[in-house]
């Protein structure tokens, strides 16, 4: 999965006839389009940080790559600036049902770090990637607006989620996931996983009906202990969803 | 509610004619002010941060987007660098009222969470939020000053915030909200909700008549144990509130 | 007060021929003489973080304000990029000084927060704001060696100069005051106020004969505990001073 | 060993004609190949940090520094801006091996800073660089995938490496490296040592044949004492690796 | 003592013609070569950073201020840009003789702060000063690989340097000098001070003859009590020594 911000030089753009802005905007709606098919999204950034963010979703980093390279080939692409971006990797989004998952191999009797363990946790991995995919995409248009921010588990001198009980962390998890179950509906959460890829360890990628489920969900799950004592921030990024269709109209054209 | 700071390109400005500037600023004069009947604001920065600021008030993130893509279509966007921007949703600008809110309803018998303690809860919201627009706007112009500033509540490995007991909390917003009260008449304080929306949780505009009065409330405020032990400040921007007729002024014409 | 720095851009000003930029320069050197007769000082910066600086004291943000924007008029203007700037308010030099004005009010019963201990206060102020101004600028031509930084009293989670007792921060304060006097005659110190107007609580700017003076000064202090344990310092910005006069010979005329 | 990420003017670059741009490519293809026999390798990043990165390793400074300027001189080069690099020495990259060692000289009586422990630290240092880049080079290819991070040893003021005893340290590296066995095949680490020499302590460069693989090896490790505890991570930098052959590809030409 | 770092714009400079460029770089290595005569060196960068690195010695701040305005105005110049700086005073290179200085002196009864220990130490100082440059100068190009750093003195919440007692500060800089001693021959350190004068409070500037000397002197002294528990790191920028002369080679002539 790759978040990727883009600022308009507007200057230049606004330079050309509008023949030639209505030209480059429909070779690039066309091939944002064909890039939506179940697989990127398109949004209108709120703030300076960004104009458009294109979120892709890739089988493979060579398709990300190759997601990239041909954005790098459009001719809109001399009037975008590459303002930042995030990498990061589809994962089970409930830490929860990980655990779950490693208890009742213990009850079975597979031992952690055995290949059946590893061939049991993959399995379950591999039917979840599978699954999350078509539940994913048809629930985006409906929640308009966008919240997405990187985040870490704290490694502090005193406070560090990494040296604290698996016990512990399994029921700061679950006290997480229910505060987080009261925006059920209201807001689609995507986890997705960069530790050792991008900055941080997470990507949070938030779809909401309305601004203040936004905020509402971060600021509620701000007093659970996960987050209280053991989350660092990054960085938020704001956007409203975006037809390709609808670019022609973020560029102040037609 | 969106802060939009911006650097004014000069050189690129002053290689332009005289007409032409005219034409430029009376083009955006006349945007600005449409904006301005009760929905944004116009002041004139102190400092390299920025030469132009820009305080929207928008019913939705769509409005505010689109007041955004209205800026960049400006022929005056060409000569305006976005220097940078915070984005917040307007709140109970009181913590004080909303615990008071919540014991109420405790009071009543509504427990947390419930749908009635949610819809009471909303409900005050609501009319707050329908009060504060027309009692905002007309106190701006008497308080020539903005000291605009993001800020968080700390979540120190020691010191935390979202740990400390709600009592506590309560108490400690108490005492910051009586040490903020001698400023009353001079300095008019307008606290919004950034949680999960931009990089800190809370942004801080206050106007105020003279200069001295800005520093005098931060300052004050400083040695109250809820900013002494628990604030984290961001960034601090400052300007004086200009008219969109003056931007010509402004601009270094007429 | 307003410290503003410049970079030249060299490359784009040795283009013009010598006619233009004698030209140029003589009518940034007849702005800024004016600017000089005690409300502005010049000095040519060290290293990479600025080519200029403008010190300017004026009597409102207003008239700060106005002299941004002057100096933005100026031709040369096109010829400077702005590399960074600090905002501030010229208020008591001295803390102890303070502490010692309340002690008195307190004798005579004057109880703080009280309109006549606000009253006092103010008129000290005022004084010392009168008395400041012809003080301080024939000392600056005979000290050519400035450094200006900004700086916090801590607010860490052990050591937080706001949570310290009033008692303590007096006899830090007290000690500081000490170990800068043995710097007496050597080195002009100005502290002025920021909290809520930048990113610090304080501007500090030094003026010394020599710079081995202005450096023994910070490493003095640096062991007063005031220093060593609750000050925070920001970057240090160094010069040495120059008339406008000069100014030609720094942009590489005559 | 110098990593060199870069950026290419997509902008610049396209507006040459096909004809010129295949003439670039091929130098700049030629050059790289040339490097590339055992001493340098390509790859194509993901994200906005960089387009394309360069692994270097060379036998001094001055063939680094060679590979630089030789660089700097492709025409190509005017299409590729530095985005960011980073120096390092190859090293022992099992902490371990050189406890063992110490141990071992410590069982014969050489006592540690004295001619013989040097030589006898020295001669193992000098077989192991000798062994490693043959060992190194046909590896890489089979794991299209690295990720890049510098490190350090967390110096904290209450988590501190350094003051930590040889014994622990020992130990905690011990379960280090046993906990990265886990991934032996699958991923290949390469530590080399920058202390003195750029930001951090240490240069990680994982190659994996799955993305997956750099994620998991990083996150595993996390929980050890030795990374949970003590280790402070700079920015990760990903990519795909390339053959200078597909840089005619990379750059969007045939 | 300036450091100065820049980059070359290379592609403004490769579309200077060949015999422009001689010429330009004639000029600059002519009047580098006068600089160097026991002033300034050159090296050249490794790494992004920067392409080149002067090194400046001079009497006064007025003689560095001239020394930068000089190469600004180089035709050289405009194909440079200012990467980084640093700004710092030569000074006793040895903590340790500076205590003992003041130990003699307290025999003597010379008690600190007074006029005759002032005029011993700056006696003292002046002599070293003195002798420095003659030494200096001529061991450099022996030792042709830099890495210069600025580091401070921690003043942690736990950890605080300026609040240690002085009988501990001096024992940990004894540990620091034998530490150091053992790369004696192997690596020229040379430790210059800037507190008020720039963002540390010391430069420390290695000469080697190996790069790996330098990196094994930073290492080994990393373990120390005041290193390991005391010091905070800049960046660290390294270099191999150029020739003026050679300088046409940097530039990618000749």
């Amino acid at each position: 999965m790759l978040h990727q911000m883009f600022r308009v030089r507007w200057s230049a753009w606004k330079q050309l006839d509008e023949a030639t802005r209505q030209e480059i905007a429909a070779e690039a709606s066309g091939v944002l389009e064909e890039m939506e098919r179940r697989q990127s999204a398109l949004f209108s950034m709120l703030g300076h940080k960004g104009d458009l963010m294109l979120v892709h979703f890739r089988e493979s980093f060579d398709d990300l790559n190759g997601a990239e390279l041909a954005l790098a080939q459009l001719r809109l692409a001399d009037y975008l600036e590459p303002a930042t971006s995030y990498l990061s990797v589809v994962e089970l989004g409930l830490y929860d049902s990980t655990v779950r998952l490693h208890e009742s191999l213990a009850e079975k009797g597979i031992r952690p770090d055995t290949p059946e363990w590893e061939q049991a946790t993959e399995e379950v991995l591999a039917q979840q990637r599978k699954a999350m995919a078509p539940r994913l995409y048809p629930e985006i248009p409906a929640r308009r607006y966008l919240s997405f921010y990187p985040m870490d588990k704290r490694r502090g001198e005193i406070k560090n989620w990494y040296s604290a009980a698996m016990r512990d962390r399994k029921q700061m998890m679950h006290e997480h996931g229910m505060s987080g179950r009261k925006f059920t509906g209201r807001i689609l959460q995507l986890v997705t996983g960069s530790t050792g890829l991008d900055e941080y360890e997470w990507g949070v990628t938030l779809f909401g009906q309305r601004p203040d489920d936004l905020k509402a969900t971060v600021y509620t799950m701000r007093y659970d202990k996960a987050s209280a004592v053991y989350a660092d921030f990054g960085p938020f990024y704001t956007g409203v969803i975006a037809d390709p269709d609808e670019l022609v109209a973020q560029l102040g054209l037609g």
